[in-house]
């Protein structure tokens, strides 16, 4: 399989999208980023990578931290994680607080932010310096000691977290989260300023094929337990756009509002793809139809 | 592989929950069935079948006819199916009509009730007989003549299918279905009272494993349909424990209220499982717990 | 207080108001009506009768009927009424249906359309005629014999009425009613088809203000519960903009689709009013604009 | 009418209830009191004044607080008020975070506490001392100058004001709010901290009776406006028993968590009732028996 010649094809068939969508301008640090970038890096379970554009360019990968984020708790709490959040779908927005109330402040998945915070207060519980063991595990995923928090972020996160403030408040209502509100909060949007380029992510990613034994600065995960890791992706990966994504690309996956998206191929390899542009969901705009054109080209798909 | 001890070894190991659970029992013909029969098939792309215990008791497949229902809808329709009803998780109920209030008339998926009441509308509309093209269809996938509804059970499902009748009046108001209600409904619950065995269905299933060109009764679908329509298995065939069968068990699969479930190895097998008692949310006790194993043993999935 | 002169005025200063929204169209009957009318009746505790433009012509009372099906219910059933239909405002829309199914189909209250389909069902259960005998009650409380059902307008809603007859099979699904589905809607819709002037409406109001013993073709209400029956249109009388009528008027009343309303003042008045354009919410707007109007020349209201 | 003998006969009459529901006891502050109290007060528009028992206990007014906040706010930005918050009723609990969502940050009604926080913010932002304005109007209301926040409650209420706090910050994402959201929060529970006796309660509410011009403290409203204030009052004062009450009692009231209620008869008199323990809405159980006695046994109502 040409991978790097099918990188450079379906770059040339999105081209035609690179206006389409708007970049996340919530905060000034993501508003200011350039939208009419894109990178993409594919790494195979045998080593090799391809990649296109601008591929080592670094950028905020938000909610693609809830992996990395989720396969730590699983490490620690095994599954026992599940009595604190769900593993369904939730058919609702990332930051929708109806469900919450409904089912009592437990959160439907690890992937919404409800449930990341619920992971969040999870670590910060069970680690006695959660921020290091975190950028430890991360940095031991891509191999790359330079990977680190964007306090500017993060800060900046915070003050206009009013959404995420709210969803915290409630979960501490229901008795949910443990910790202090405001230590759970900054330690949520630290992990979500965490900046790293489409090869890092890839790199990071490919632990999650199941190609070898997980263990990662004393992190360890069973084969069974990275397949059930995946499965939570694939149903629960992209907010309201699961069946979407899973639909047309066919690969478990994880998006980010900084215009990132990772996908895995178990056993084969590991994708990453960058552009800052989103459609209404979230979710970037010439991402989506990188992935989707890769597992058309390619015609491998789990399914 | 030995599929047949494996086969043997998840039933002893299964036994302990052969009492758990209870059967459908809101029409007369779903409650007289003996709860307690338990019965496996798997059948791989080279052809060979592996059977355990009552793997040729027909019994009523109720909603895993929808996995049918949509294929032969994709392939008259092909995307353009997608405008009448969505793909995603819907999160909820099999049943539920909040969702369809809010998202006025819209499905969130072919496998809830209401989307396989719009999908019945669209075959009625497509088709000169819809019944006997259906029938064809089926008995094509199984190669079996036999095949055929079982017209007490649905005449007894429409009698008491009040909460059907609901839904089906809801997208009349909305004008997502365009023939008479009362035909669309017998229609619907006509598919839902096919009646076959584990080794019928698990063969009807190998259809889906994409191991060959996709034709029968003359209904086509290549080889990317088949792969998104198990991709909607994956993210919507067990209503709000799609999730978790995902996660348990990690292919595509359905269940229906008779207690069969089927699921899909891409390339390599399907299965078919039967035991009528039912949890919670109404997918069979012991055929969740069947195929749970037959991925832990086997070491197989599409993660 | 010169009454004839307030009418008069009220008239004058709606004028501008006369072109906007729109009547109700979704059945022929009701589509045909010309628009422009307005007409207005209030009759005293006295017996003095005021009217202005066409008090006199007949139009399709719709909900409004929903206060007479509740006053013989409650004269029957007494309390006991309650443990089938509530007495709390929805904050929501006439026909939803999702509080049905989060509350397991027992309607919020009775002008609701859910509740009043359960009020159908109990007078069906209840009386040996029930079309018969609500024609007497009617008849009774306007002294006038020629009120009748409209069949055509009945017949018309029950073939476009496929919201209708979703709750009346959520609520049979829920065990809320007891009869057959068809005979309930029938019945319910008679009842809505009924056709009264705003002098007649007026005249069958006047029996809700508490002024004298409440008995009418042998169906009585004590004082106490002509009282709760106010209460409970006050709160519920006009769907999500109960509130606003409540704010606005300050009189227990009810609306119709036809583009009728009525209010009563307890102990004073009741008053008709009749014009067929609604508003976003489907309460007449010229109606609307009157009853303020009526309460703010009047300074009187019930707060 | 001999109102003295009507509220003896009331207390012995509800004396079978005084060991019923459950005293508030999210914080220590509310959990310490005795629920064995009840205390009664009404005063007649001609300034009679009748009690019963404990009228002269002072305790926490909590929601009953809104009441007085709405009246400032509405004499401040008159109907441009209606813009920041709506008035129809909820149909939901006081706390709940659902309708918020949906709705995009427009609280239903100023007696849910979503709207309330609305209010303290339009207070902040238009007086420059609003803690002392707040007070000065309500020692005006009922003529005390005694009357007073209780700090402890007030912090106490903010550390575990979660929920609270979780629909400020929504409150706040939509832009609903312009403050800090601490400085919006801590004024709210100051105004739920106030400690009022039934008399002095009774004295204030007689202010809304409408039976002479409304002036206190500078804070003006006219006749129009208290009509419209008691309507919202009898359509929202009571969250999701707002119909129960309104069907049982019959006049426009409020309900506060420390077990507190008023109630107007316009024209006539004020009523105040406190007993501690609450039934499971949240209202005061011999409160709520006692209102529906009084209006039983006058046979008075607005309706």
């Amino acid at each position: 399989m040409d991978y790097q010649k099918i990188l450079e094809d379906i770059y040339q068939e999105i081209l035609p999208y690179s206006k389409d969508g708007k970049q996340a301008d919530y905060i000034p640090a993501l508003a200011k980023v350039n939208p009419d970038q894109f990178g993409m890096c594919l790494e195979t379970v045998t080593g090799e990578i391809f990649t296109h554009k601008q591929a080592d360019t670094r950028f905020s990968i938000q909610s693609i931290t809830k992996v990395f984020t989720l396969a730590m708790c699983l490490s620690i709490k095994g599954e026992a994680l599940w009595k604190r959040v769900g593993k369904e779908p939730s058919g609702t927005a990332f930051n929708s607080l109806v469900q919450l109330e409904v089912e009592k402040g437990i959160p439907r998945n690890p992937f919404i932010n409800a449930g990341a915070i619920v992971l969040s207060d999870i670590l910060i519980s069970e680690l006695e310096n959660p921020e290091e063991e975190f950028l430890s595990f991360v940095r031991a995923l891509c191999g790359n000691d330079e990977i680190d928090y964007n306090m500017e972020v993060a800060l900046s996160e915070r003050e206009k977290g009013y959404l995420n403030a709210a969803i915290a408040n409630m979960l501490k209502y229901h008795g949910t989260i443990d910790n202090d509100i405001e230590r759970v909060l900054m330690f949520y949007f630290k992990m979500c300023s965490v900046e790293m380029s489409c090869r890092e992510l890839a790199k990071a990613s490919l632990a999650f094929t199941n190609h070898s034994p997980f263990e990662y600065a004393g992190y360890k995960l069973s084969k069974s337990r990275i397949k059930r890791l995946n499965a939570v992706m694939q149903t629960c990966g992209f907010y309201d756009e699961a069946g979407e994504f899973s639909y047309l690309v066919g690969l478990p996956g994880k998006s980010g509002v900084g215009g990132g998206i990772i996908a895995v191929y178990p056993h084969r390899y590991s994708v990453a793809v960058w552009s800052p542009r989103l459609n209404s969901k979230g979710n970037s705009v010439m991402g989506m139809k990188a992935l989707e054109l890769l597992t058309t080209y390619t015609e491998e798909s789990i399914f």
